[in-house]
């Protein structure tokens, strides 16, 4: 706001980039002497309103002291910001307070017990979505919405407001197929393997796929070690036109935007809501385009989902709220105990994932059984194929070498890597301290040991089993093997491990496995 | 980090200001570059701990891209998180990934339907006293305790937690009185009033108040039209044992710190929690040394409380834990229909006060009642004075002049102001838009309207109400008066009132009064 000698006001401010990174949350620097920070009331952490053309975008005020850093007749943004309202440097822009967001009234009734409506999950995802909410106000939404708080109508309210947050994408097909996994398990990278089989039967999957953010690796970061995965929506639409399939990073579509900022509140504060699971994952499917879906639940002591009871509740939300939005659901519940195959982190995931389509006959045994189940299961969603057949289809596919040439076309479409990469040259073996069977290894302290060792931004780095749950060793037999690239990271990980390897080493009968649907 | 020839890590960094407030949020600068921001593999917003000197402190984390702002080698820290850690620019300190605080568990046993015990609040207590929660996590915390969130035996709990997370006063004599409002009405400056009647009866009453945040005026911005209110422990003990009172800020002494933590995410987010009023508002007290409280709770359509049975609801909550943390506790219901006196701003407020205390035949007469009530109510906590005999007491008092004497005394204790601070010189007076009877006045509004018009940071600015409920009006009458002290302000605040005054003019059957304990 600039007085003016006759008294009038202006409420622009000019611009200046301010190189400072907040991750999906923008930030309005003003000096302290700024007229409009003082005539308007603003208090530092307040949201600002800033507009330029008739876009507005959201900031959290921080103020400042330092004129280097802004003048008063300025107002600081970060790279995003400009982006987002598609400015130059030191074009002006329209700064004011933000009104709270208006649907923060329909989280103070959720907070006082009131059921929500499908108008009031539409509100609040649209304002979310507009970056309208600050990080606290999200976590009010997540916490009034967690576990017990939503009921499946909600739920299915929710998840019908976060499909229409955003674009979706229409294949033009009747059957568009995808699979999804709930997490929490290392090493669990049977996408890799499940779609070029799928696609080699002729089904269109087009899959796509998160980066890892607290795992140490997601099935984009072990695919972008064979191929790229940052594919141009024109890139993407080729090779699936091609191969029926790809197996690119989701990262860039606007495909259920509200559910990434959701996430951006919920990992760090830990908290778990099975209606905002379900939400998230229905929205961002039909979001996607699919039809038909297959979900893998792994259960187990240090699985996401730890009892089957919890497993079956999840699975009856899953297919009410499928069924409503018309996405054809199966979901399979499957052994969570150990992670799965041998590697944990990109590069180790990757050789399992070849193996297994390679026919090696070291390939490990679970990744190449639960693939192949997994697969199965989304090839009887094909008309033509009768119920109890997909399993024996699948089989067939991978031992033909159709499924490893479906790859090959696959990598080839999406642009092979150049490098070959390899495991971490720093290596340090992890010994059983006594003899005995493996009766239990720990997910999370595995994938974290991993994630010490530089996984999955170092893509050679993480851990390497070579016993698994079942197996015999004896003291001083190598359990795990940790690779990194770098020093600090592998002294870390070492460290770690060395600590409390994560296996529990006992009697054979000490292994408690689930009943599992097979 | 500083990777050295010989491959050792060293896990430090250079500090150095950044000029930027973040309002009871540190916030901890890193370059993308910097080695240590790499390899522990850090993300933006994520808390850090930063240690000196065995003495640690939690920021929040920004990545910059800008070598002017913090180097590879350095770390950028507010002034606030200087004075903390006791440090001088260049310093080094230990940067570290900060552990999710352990207390975090209980709130998510609180969010999946638990209740907590005394150890549980005094876990979150202390990480939130720390600075180890993020303002999404204190949001988790007040949403899972919201409504109906803590049963009244956890509201115990949680005041205990809270009491202890700071220093405590004593002033070693068996009776220390104070007194509250739980707010929302504009105008009500009783403690100006009450505070000089009950210390000219000799009791202790060491008054520390808080300024305005989201009010146009509070005790403290009041009473600092008329004298310092930022005094030292020592001043303010000076003053205490030579007048049996002050009226002083209390926001530089360490009371209950949690307390203004949690504020600072209760109010933008606009939830209101019984349990966390009652918890904070009882622990503050209990920290000042406070062994007696007369607790004011205005009820009216406008006001904070909107019915009476939810005054009663909260009377008895705080009888409950009151009780049993030790504290003597009187609740008194008022009306809270309209604001209080004339006055609504700083200047404005400070001059009812005085007309009251100086016995003008204009002084406002419902501040004046209500002073006087709650003053009687307070010197019945006297052992020697006779249920019932207040009142007459605090009228003798405040006739015979000794209250402004006492008012007098307590002013030049602490410092006389010694320019003469006046009202607004720009003014406007809002008028009647018909004939008729005031039967309602929009507390609210009638705050707002005294902020936009530049309280409290001006301190002649404000609103000056020249008709009341119960009042009749002509077409054309003033209803109140605008006054400021620059032109941008004045220009937002007249044109709010005209939009809306805020006055509802009607027939004097429609003016609905609660009955009142009187």
């Amino acid at each position: 706001m600039n007085q003016s000698s006759n008294g009038t006001v202006e409420d622009t401010l000019n611009t200046r980039r301010v190189a400072i990174d907040t991750y999906r949350e923008n930030v309005a620097y003003l000096h302290r002497d700024c007229a409009i920070y003082r005539a308007e009331g603003f208090q530092a952490l307040n949201k600002v309103a800033i507009t330029n053309n008739g876009q507005t975008i959201y900031a959290v005020l921080n103020v400042v002291d330092d004129p280097n850093l802004v003048g008063a007749d300025e107002v600081g943004l970060s790279e995003q910001a400009f982006t987002q309202l598609e400015l130059d440097e030191g074009a002006t822009v329209r700064v004011a307070q933000a009104e709270p967001p208006r649907s923060m009234e329909a989280i103070r009734r959720k907070i006082a017990g009131d059921r929500l409506e499908v108008e009031d999950f539409r509100g609040i995802i649209d304002d979310i979505t507009a970056s309208r909410y600050s990080k606290m106000e999200i976590a009010a939404f997540l916490v009034a919405s967690g576990p017990g708080g939503l009921d499946r109508e909600e739920i299915l309210h929710l998840t019908r407001a976060m499909t229409d947050s955003g674009s979706r994408l229409d294949w033009h097909e009747p059957v568009v197929v995808d699979k999804h996994c709930i997490g929490g398990i290392p090493g669990n990278r049977t996408t890799m393997v499940v779609v070029p089989i799928v696609a080699a039967h002729g089904m269109l999957m087009p899959k796509t796929s998160s980066r890892a953010i607290t795992s140490p690796a997601g099935t984009a970061d072990t695919m972008e070690v064979l191929s790229e995965v940052e594919l141009s929506p024109d890139a993407m639409h080729r090779v699936v036109r091609r191969e029926r399939a790809c197996l690119a990073w989701g990262g860039t579509a606007r495909l259920a935007p509200a559910d990434d900022i959701l996430i951006s509140v919920e990992r760090p504060l830990g908290i778990d809501s099975m209606g905002q699971m379900i939400a998230s994952i229905l929205s961002k499917k039909l979001a996607a385009g699919s039809t038909h879906l297959v979900l893998d639940i792994p259960v187990g002591p240090t699985a996401k989902v730890r009892h089957m009871r919890e497993a079956m509740r999840l699975r009856k939300l899953f297919e009410y709220v499928g069924d409503r939005v018309g996405i054809h659901l199966e979901v399979i519940i499957t052994d969570g105990a150990e992670p799965v195959g041998r590697g944990i982190g990109p590069v180790l995931e990757a050789r399992d994932v070849m193996q297994v389509l390679e026919n090696d006959p070291d390939a490990p045994h679970d990744l190449l059984q639960k693939s192949l189940r997994l697969a199965g299961r989304i090839i009887e969603f094909d008309p033509d194929v009768r119920g109890g057949q997909g399993y024996a289809i699948a089989r067939d596919i991978l031992e033909s070498g159709r499924a490893l040439s479906k790859m090959q076309a696959i990598i080839a479409g999406q642009g092979a890597q150049e490098l070959e990469t390899t495991p971490g040259q720093l290596t340090e073996e992890i010994v059983a301290d006594c003899d005995g069977t493996v009766v239990a290894i720990d997910n999370k302290r595995l994938a974290h040991a991993a994630r010490l060792a530089g996984a999955p931004m170092d893509k050679g780095a993480g851990v390497d089993l070579l016993a698994k749950i079942g197996d015999t060793v004896r003291a001083g037999d190598p359990l795990y093997r940790i690779h990194a690239e770098f020093r600090a990271d592998f002294h870390f990980a070492v460290a770690y491990c060395r600590e409390d390897s994560g296996y529990t080493i006992g009697e054979p009968d000490q292994i408690s496995r689930l009943h599992m649907e097979l």
